[in-house]
């Protein structure tokens, strides 16, 4: 793996950051392209033909070649590290922890946060709305079972670093900006300063 | 791998069938365990604490160890085999739209298919009801997408048969069944034929 890597981006995004905290401690540099998702840059006619045509960020970029989809990004930065098992069992269980990630944690969470802090609630559509309550007895329920899974666990899959933790940290370490009262998960909270203390850790604002 | 492989399962959930397919393409047997999810038997105290704290299948048992997560449990089931590539790019492209399909894909097509014919209109909650325009339309998107992405191509990824394609079919070729109008969709029509006549198929009935 030499190819120049270019990360399509936007910052604040979770999404992004994971991409970004895998290339730092794996020690792989990355190029930054940033997008404002706000402002409908992911959405032109010519990011949806020429970076991605589900318009959506973040889109690795490696060589010519293009990966859109945040856990596949990281995969394909860290594959044949240690973030990445090479038992079939743990890699299975790590990439397990990515597909709850992505359907159980971050349409919820993350959705939270981004409707608070960039949308803002007077502004969500009546969709939006009623869809409120739901999102968030269901982000409590995952940092819920992301808390008992750690009660006696220091790490989520195969007892060390993997990009599972890399990935569920994203969200989870800004999960109180969405208004989660993150005192309610210990276990979670301990393991959050695990993921910081880790040698080349990044932070989210870096 | 010689353990012997428990599938925990709902037989007409795309994601369950996913996973006896993938075992069928590349030979494994699996054993069945059914659980009615209409009569709530995967959120029974027993099954919450035993087989998945999360209360959902598929769950991939291996030996004593589990596998929550259909595209992770395929992702056990084949790895070593031909439907997982081992060149870096191309598995992480391969994930990217395992990610795509469990974010984009299976909570609008999936969803509707099962808000329609298990769960019924006439008994769906207010809250659910308002969403099943956008839930639609982001439907009709995904299939858009996968149209144009097998637009001069046989396979979703790296030229030939992955566990992309087993895991977009799963659902893929049943929206019809959820209303999707799939003559829209010629592309997606002839490589769900190019599925159904790979060796060893199986039918989600079977």
């Amino acid at each position: 793996m030499s190819e120049t890597l270019v990360l399509h981006e936007y910052a604040a995004s979770g999404n992004c950051y994971k991409v970004r905290l895998t290339a730092a401690l794996v020690g792989r540099a990355l190029e930054r392209r940033e997008y404002d998702i706000v402002k409908g840059e992911t959405r032109t006619p010519q990011f949806l033909s020429e970076v991605n045509a589900n318009g959506r960020i973040p889109v690795l970029q490696v060589g010519d070649r293009l990966i859109p989809e945040s856990n596949a990004a990281c995969h394909y930065i860290a594959d044949g590290s240690q973030l990445v098992p090479s038992d079939a069992f743990d890699h299975a269980d790590m990439l397990r922890w990515m597909f709850w990630e992505q359907y159980n944690h971050e349409p919820n969470v993350a959705t939270l946060r981004f409707w608070k802090d960039w949308i803002g609630h007077a502004n969500l559509s009546e969709a939006q709305k009623v869809q409120l309550p739901a999102k968030r007895q269901a982000g409590e329920a995952a940092l819920e079972l992301m808390d008992e899974h750690l009660d006696g666990r220091d790490w989520f899959v195969a007892g060390r670093l993997t990009l599972a933790d890399i990935c569920l940290f994203a969200y989870t370490h800004v999960a109180h900006e969405a208004g989660f009262e993150m005192d309610r998960y210990p276990h979670v909270g301990a393991w959050l300063e695990r993921v910081k203390g880790q040698p080349n850790y990044v932070p989210m604002s870096a």
